[in-house]
């Protein structure tokens, strides 16, 4: 994208009034004045805030222990890497569409020396008969719950049992990449920690459906989460000060996780208004997590400038991208749900979209 | 150390109202409030407030590009990483005492397969000679200037000259941790783009001698820097905000560059002031930057707790922690001057360090 049109992007956007899409985009005066005062710094990520978010992560992972690092990248690199080292394989199974695939560009091979291996479609959930293909015996499977790049799809909980319990059979470790866990809560019925109970390790973000600054917590055993710091270190993310993120992380933890119920209920409303109007269809539907992905009819360009034009013309910003798809005329957007989509009654965001359908 | 003689000790620091070393220890209150408003935030590591400080901080060191990262360690262990690819050569020349040596646990090894080569004698700064000894092409020849670990020593222009040409003759690439490099203009009376010229790259810190909150900049070629952009990426430190610490950079940059022949010629008048002292030795003597070792007459334990004492008493906070040394009955302490020590006029510091000798 060429920087004129860059610059032409950033301000429509700053000449929107109300946005569609998750928490609005968050300047940083705001982000700033939510923070807890006074905060207790860290040093080198040791004690302080960092230390208080490590343990209310923790518990409500219902582990053992949490270590706060700057990314999920990080994270989950570390992690693999634990598991690998212990187990003495270098296999990680995984979905074709996962972080570590499609988003880190071979950092756990570069770095790690790890072989991932994605198994399954891209285009649906992994399935125990995806698994049960695999002959070798990896070192971790890691599954991510939801899985963002299919519209935040959920397996059904008995086939996400029946897939730990494979791994368990071949001794692999099981690790979670829950960057969006905290969204998965009222479609399963079940706490975080029970969600959390039957990995090894768990990975959540702050900065996604939180809306924190940055960064992430590795939860799990004592042991793991000990050799996680020492990866920690050794990465680059052990700060000399992490108490900006932490800080910013407690505080949109305690605001935001208790929201999760009405942000789904929202979504589904959406969803159903949506239903009956032609030329945008909602997937996965009804919403499993407060996340839709609507596909458009019209192509990924044209779309993209009525809908920046359309920002100019009502001060509601929508979508700078729209995704292609398989199909020729069809684009793909993605809607999560948030404090500021929860400014739009479910009519207004039927509304929106069939405005960006007229052209 | 116990946890509770952790809590001991931050509860002396806390009842402390000045404080010896270098900025004091700056709360997050007073590091939020020194920042630039409004903040222009970036995405990931790109615009905003990020590529200010990138562009500025290029400027100031006379390279073409700079990317912000995390961490040093980070930064570092990716620029030794790309002149390792580049070359086709693994091993890395340098110090003793230098960082990756010292303080990463091996992770240049672990994450990026380099051989790191200490050659000199950790006592002293590293020489032609030592360099010539090396029979083998090394990927990368690392310097540290000045030398944290030998109390702030810098090798004289021309024997830095003819390390850097060394290097040239040998195909290695020279790297700078300029950590602390901002400290070394006034004794080199030379800019920093001059200090850096020799070297392809260069690593400096915001957080030591400025006083940001965390972070760095890695400067050098394009090509090398957008290298280095995607192994920032793959070590997990693209986070998707980094506005906080680079925009507190951007503020101790402009505030606390400009004054460091203050805090040398301060550094200069303490060193001066504690000549006659008995049981007190300087090094270096005079200081070249702003930054002294105190060799003190007392076993480590007594003094740190003769220095806890004292600070309950007068309000003033020396150290916590005193390092032992080669001589039985000798510790050592690195007093660092930046704003904190400018309160204190040479006479008052040589009186604070007789009480800490008198016991």
């Amino acid at each position: 994208m060429a920087d004129h049109d860059q610059d032409r992007i950033r301000s429509i956007q700053r000449s929107c009034t109300r946005f569609l899409r998750g928490h609005g985009p968050m300047p940083p005066a705001e982000l700033l004045a939510a923070l807890p005062d006074p905060i207790e710094p860290d040093s080198y990520g040791t004690g302080g805030v960092v230390a208080e978010l490590e343990r209310e992560v923790a518990a409500v992972l219902g582990k053992a222990g949490a270590v706060f690092l700057p990314s999920g990248t990080m994270a989950q690199q570390i992690a693999l890497r634990v598991h690998s080292d212990r187990s003495g394989r270098r296999t990680v199974v995984l979905h074709p569409t996962s972080h570590p695939v499609l988003h880190e560009d071979g950092a756990a091979q570069r770095l790690h020396g790890l072989h991932l291996r994605p198994v399954g479609d891209s285009r649906r959930l992994l399935e125990l008969a995806d698994l049960e293909a695999v002959a070798e015996l990896p070192a971790a499977l890691l599954l991510e719950l939801p899985q963002r790049e299919l519209g935040g799809l959920l397996p059904d909980w008995d086939e996400l049992g029946a897939q730990l319990s494979w791994a368990a059979r071949r001794g692999a470790a099981t690790h979670l990449d829950g960057a969006r866990l905290w969204e998965c809560t009222p479609h399963y019925q079940r706490s975080p920690a029970e969600i959390c109970a039957g990995f090894d390790t768990v990975y959540v973000s702050f900065y996604k459906g939180l809306g924190g600054i940055s960064g992430c917590c590795l939860a799990g055993e004592h042991d793991i989460i000990a050799e996680a710091r020492e990866w920690r270190q050794r990465h680059g993310g052990t700060l000399f000060a992490l108490w900006p993120y932490a800080a910013s992380a407690l505080a949109a933890l305690r605001t935001r996780l208790p929201r999760m119920p009405d942000y789904l209920a929202h979504a589904r409303a959406v969803a159903e208004a949506l239903a009956g109007l032609d030329g945008v269809e909602v997937a996965p539907d009804p919403p499993v997590v407060p996340m839709l992905h609507l596909y458009l009819r019209g192509s990924p360009q044209t779309l993209r400038e009525i809908a920046l034009r359309r920002a100019q013309e009502t001060g509601i910003w929508t979508w700078a991208g729209v995704a292609a798809t398989d199909l020729p005329g069809r684009g793909v957007v993605e809607l999560t749900v948030g404090d500021a989509t929860m400014g739009f009654a479910p009519e207004e965001v039927r509304e929106v979209i069939a405005g960006l359908l007229r052209g």
